[in-house]
């Protein structure tokens, strides 16, 4: 079968024919590849970012946003069959460890990654687990979908961990309107009554939030602090949620927030610097956010099969993998990036 | 009636005749002061530490660990009676705002905090609110249990808070086994299963936090946080609660807990400093503690009353106010002192 | 000033003229009313159905659910000021006990029922606390939320409660789609993702409640519980919230229910009687509901102010009372009757 | 090897010589088995009481409270390895079902139970899974800790459910100091800092029930919901955890509840029979409470390892099986007798 393989590290990816991954567990699942999402970290891969970290030895296929069809079924898999629309959860887990019984999968103590540190999806098949796969709605496309198995359920994970706390007094900023803020605006409307109110640097960004449901849109414009003290009467808001992480978004999303109230860590680059003598004075939290479980993943295809979360996708051909990449390093890319084998 | 006042910053407080507080509100209490602990923010405040942020008119009565009789109530007290023994939340709280009517009240809108922005308990009397006065058990003495009214409530809640997520597999670190680490262990082996943990640079704190029920001593010698990963197979612990807040101890906290863990502040100084990458990749969660609630403090007495909870103190007539000061500043006080009028 | 009295039990009510309430505690409000809702209980009342459980002394004044503009407040009163806009929750509480104190004020020791064990609404003027009083949104009327006080906020807190349990992938049964049913479909549907399924007798409630959000609608006929378990792929639903809870409900209700799932109480008549070995091998729960809390009635009223939650009321000048309480008795009424002075 | 068998329904059990259980499953585990609880349902199971339920096909081997070493393991087990000392959880589960994902293991989808509709523990050797076993402490013996598997396990569940809503001023009221109540009280003991407040009929059981960390006994001799209340101020207790749920015991269960509290059925017999006035106007909460989970059985396994959960125990060698049932039958067994292969 073809597929986009990592050869070399700053090097371009490269089309091979390799062999069909084949059923040797009784808990694997191979799928036919029906969208496979183009990832910023598919570009710091072959930057060698993750190298060291992954130790994944080269070649081997990138790709860690997948969705398709269910293609073979080991010998124990009774959640899905053959034929079956799945999305893929982007990690493999183990189901033994404490972490995996306690449904908090996303810390299996031995997972896997494929597309990062083993086999991926920019390929006609992927080898995955019935631990991974979840039936998508009859009404949803594999390629719609795909990029919602990584960056979209990043954004789900700390939306919803954000909505138990927020009741329809509360105020929830939203700190960046991209691809990760745009599923996280859809999730918190959807989940919670609390008001929301986005910010960013870019006005259009702004425009689209109120679109799919945001309450507020505030410019970035290095005023946004007082801005949203000015909109929560001074008092700041209940939560933060920041998809940026970087360029000074730490402090200003804890300048933010109310006595008591929870900054939500989910974009990342910088420190986050405070003085202990302001978290206890206020007694305020800071929440690290990871991507989300395959509990998550199924409660995010809820959603989207009844349309409440949708995600703007441009296609490629697998063949024409090359121009996704640089599409996505050119800014030319409007959503996401979904190849289709 | 007597009154150990500050009468200028960097000046020695002094005794001085003042009125009699008297009823003129109808939740107003007067409580005869039976004990008033002698805390380290005393000192603070003669430095003139908290002197802006107060904005305290002197002179004025410090001293804001406080128990006692109550000896006047006014028409709309129903909680207590005059007689009653009764030991004072250190905060007047409004009731009203939403914070109060949530039963988080250490968050009202409007209070007020007797001996440090109004008359204190260094005194024969003190006005409180009927809000403020939690009854005490016949077998507690106010001189034995005023030290606990703010300290021992600020580790009984931070050490609550992480009871309730811990379980018979966990472990909680505990950084600082001082004054309130001492309570704070003796909360947490009243209210959760887990091992407790204990680091301090004093090998003597460490055979007294062995005595009152922690599982295991971690002397902090610069290899702390190697020896709490050994002593958790690795993994670090599901909870640590910092009571020291400085010398590198938020650094340490952070680097001994178990990914998704929760490193509860209570002691500050330093800064916070820590990658973004490195709350997302762990998931952790970093949560600031402030003195507990009305509450909360009921629960402490409760545990009090049944022996769960002591504290050692050393008590000197409110005459000897001074050398109570300079026993404290002198590193001389085992426990806390105690003002007894 | 006019107020509606009642003067014997089994007797008409009777218009009669009696003195202003006054100001005489530091937290009393007297409030200007704007609407007072004609409920069903009002109608219980005359039959003399709450004469022992209130022992409220003849004549007093009807009327528990009202709304209106405070007039004068008591010295100690900070959270409105004369003219604000109010409605007001329907229980006078204490503020002291430990369930004050703890936001559940619904079950305060020593609390007062306005218009049942003391002075009520339909009148001109009433008093009641500063406890009680909730500042309305200027864009709403007080007689349009009045009926919100006792039933709506008997709703809220129940569909409040089911809410934080459910996520996307569940299912909420609401047993009855009449007036509390109306306001349970529309919080439900602001504060969670969950599928909502309405079952009652009646075909034209199951329009109106798909018109204000129900995904499904379940005629009683005989079928329901068939009809549930068919719509959740036979494994029953995981919350029931029974609005009706006489006729049968309760079996039917718990009969709904999925494994693990739970059943919430709120309408009554009849007994819950059920084997203990069903409520243990598929460990379900059964969860009392009473009024909502003063937050509870807080968040009602955010969601009131922009329109997720709204209610059809037919008005009655006061001097109408009796046409109102003749609409109610006869099937009448669509939606709410309020009387407006 | 050998193995205990129901041969058929109303006969003796019979020693049989079956083939030993070999590895047929990845995930599979084999256990020699060191010690099989010998429980009352094994009776129930004699007196065709499951035969209905469970369509097992006879012969098979009986026993569902089990723990050895681990034998033999299937290729994809990582948890334990060949020599390990484990206990069984009673159920074999799926996990992959919604119910595993969440930790909720004992609502999974597709179960076996051993002993019950699959050969059971009464043998030398017991097939089980890598999802049903959990590594024991060096310092516990097999056999001493079988009857924790179920019996045990279901009474932890409960109280930590009731452990987790309890406070240091809450009352716990624990009905039957039996087996079940047994293992309960000493759960509650070190989960929680409420008081504990045992109801039984025998005096001598709540001696013991002292022993072991209750704080008051309560003859149940018809007053005792009296009792209950005079010891809680009139109130009532904060929770209830019924381990008999026959005789009167829930009736008298709810009746001993405060305002708001939980009744937590365990035991199982009589009908609950309660008028839904009752349940909205004191806001009370009936809870359904199975067998715990594996994380459930691994926290109990936590607290036996430090001794904080004993269980007295009488032995008998596999080949006295008949003396165990008849002793069992005869009410001559203290504490819980355990079959030793």
């Amino acid at each position: 079968m073809r597929a986009v393989q990592v050869v070399g590290y700053h090097e371009a990816l490269k089309m091979a024919e390799v062999p069909m991954p084949g059923i040797t567990g009784p808990f694997d699942v191979v799928v036919r590849v029906g969208g496979a999402g183009v990832c910023r970290t598919d570009l710091h891969i072959l930057e060698a970012q993750w190298a060291e970290k992954s130790q994944v030895q080269l070649p081997y296929t990138i790709g860690h946003e997948n969705a398709g069809w269910v293609h073979a079924v080991g010998s124990a898999v009774t959640n899905v069959g053959v034929g079956d629309k799945v999305i893929l959860h982007p990690l493999i887990t183990c189901g033994l460890c404490r972490a995996c019984r306690s449904g908090d999968d996303v810390h299996c103590e031995t997972s896997q990654f494929p597309g990062l540190d083993t086999n991926g999806g920019y390929a006609e098949y992927i080898l995955t687990s019935a631990r991974s796969v979840v039936r998508i709605d009859d009404s949803l496309e594999p390629s719609d979908v795909a990029a919602l198995a990584d960056a979209g359920l990043t954004a789900y994970h700390a939306a919803a961990k954000a909505a138990r706390r927020l009741t329809p007094r509360d105020t929830c900023v939203v700190i960046g309107a991209g691809g990760l803020g745009h599923i996280g605006i859809q999730v918190l409307r959807a989940l919670t009554p609390a008001r929301i109110v986005v910010v960013d640097r870019n006005a259009d960004a702004l425009d689209l939030a109120r679109g799919i449901g945001a309450h507020e849109g505030v410019l970035a414009d290095g005023s946004q602090v007082e801005k949203v003290l000015a909109l929560t009467g001074g008092n700041g808001a209940e939560a933060v949620v920041d998809f940026v992480g970087e360029g000074g978004a730490t402090t200003q999303g804890l300048a933010m927030l109310r006595r008591a109230g929870d900054y939500y860590v989910v974009g990342y680059g910088e420190n986050i610097d405070v003085p202990t003598i302001d978290v206890i004075s206020t007694e305020i939290n800071i929440i690290g956010n990871l991507v989300g479980s395959y509990n998550d993943l199924q409660d995010l295809m809820a959603l989207a099969a009844r349309g409440a979360v949708t995600l703007h996708t441009q296609k490629y051909a697998l063949n024409d993998f090359q121009q996704a990449i640089d599409d996505l390093e050119g800014g030319r890319v409007r959503g996401r990036a979904v190849l289709v084998p």
